[in-house]
């Protein structure tokens, strides 16, 4: 975490965003005690409170680099261009395969918006919403140029995340299908949804 | 609630209904006492205790009416028959009214499954586990009398609850639509995401 760089030490580091996110996914935020947090990494609650002074300092850290690491994800993943079929596939891909690994961290980041400050929450609401513009702009310019058939890119943009992110409701590394072939199905289911060329000839 | 029919009176339940889902949706679960939601609807806590022994007594109580009832809305709503475009619809239209209508209980029902006892969870997920059913089944049988393009009804049928449960991340009653329109425009995506044959002739 940026603000404990170089003092917390990367190890105690890792294992605070994971005993936070994984406590904070089982409990709830407001359940879950900057003490307790502490104890499951095996540090004084003194130390932690030098490095985060409040628990909500804490949580918006953890939101702040759960969406910086989305966005990034996929500024790192866009093939950028004029397909626009191609770019959603790569927007669904990075989606899928980043929240399944943090599952966790997902279900704090959609549970605990309700907990931060009005003007943190605005800070987090901001950097979701200019990642969902990248997937609205890749439907209207898809739309625009004939690739998509699409009414609303709006509340497809919402319907396309929403579907997308509920992938970690149910699944699980053990499931019968890997991280990659629920990426395909998805994609595909996708790709319908947004009326895209290839399957309507298909179809 | 059934347990206290006749003793708590109609609109005390109401009331108790109302505050808990509204608290748990706004604090979490555990982090609401049963001395707070006693005051929240001007009771003495040892009243609420009488009729709801333990916290996760009454939290079973809640999620199993939420799921009880949208089984009882779908069945009202099920026009039954061989049309399966027309029950997925039905189907589409009912949950979205549903969870629109109950968006507090929804975020409880969706979040706190994790607070349940091994048992009472089991109960919960065998009425979700039946209404999902429903879904895969309409799924299954479009697709086998060609009213439907599905590769996959289960995995279909996950990502379209999911989509249009997710309605109430978003939708607040004074958006520029209506739960209505918004219905109907969620229907169309899950016409095409089902493939289904007007829309592919259509488009």
């Amino acid at each position: 975490m940026a603000r404990t760089a170089g003092s917390f030490g990367e190890k105690t580091e890792a294992a605070l965003r994971e005993a936070a996110v994984a406590l904070m996914a089982r409990h709830g935020y407001e359940a879950v005690s900057m003490r307790r947090l502490a104890a499951e990494i095996g540090l004084q609650a003194a130390a932690l409170y030098k490095y985060f002074p409040t628990k909500e300092d804490l949580l918006f850290t953890l939101l702040r680099e759960h969406m910086e690491g989305l966005v990034a994800a996929w500024q790192a993943a866009d093939p950028g261009g004029n397909d626009q079929t191609r770019r959603l596939a790569a927007f669904v891909r990075n989606h899928i395969v980043f929240h399944v690994e943090r599952r966790h961290s997902t279900h704090v980041s959609n549970m605990e918006l309700r907990s931060l400050s009005p003007a943190r929450l605005t800070a987090i609401l901001k950097l979701r919403s200019s990642y969902e513009k990248e997937l609205r702009q890749i439907l209207r310019e898809g739309a625009a140029n004939g690739e998509f058939a699409i009414d609303d890119p709006g509340l497809t943009a919402m319907a396309i995340i929403q579907m997308i992110t509920g992938v970690i409701v149910w699944f699980r590394p053990d499931e019968r299908l890997s991280v990659e072939e629920v990426a395909e199905r998805y994609l595909a289911m996708t790709m319908r949804l947004a009326g895209a060329r290839a399957r309507t000839e298909a179809g």
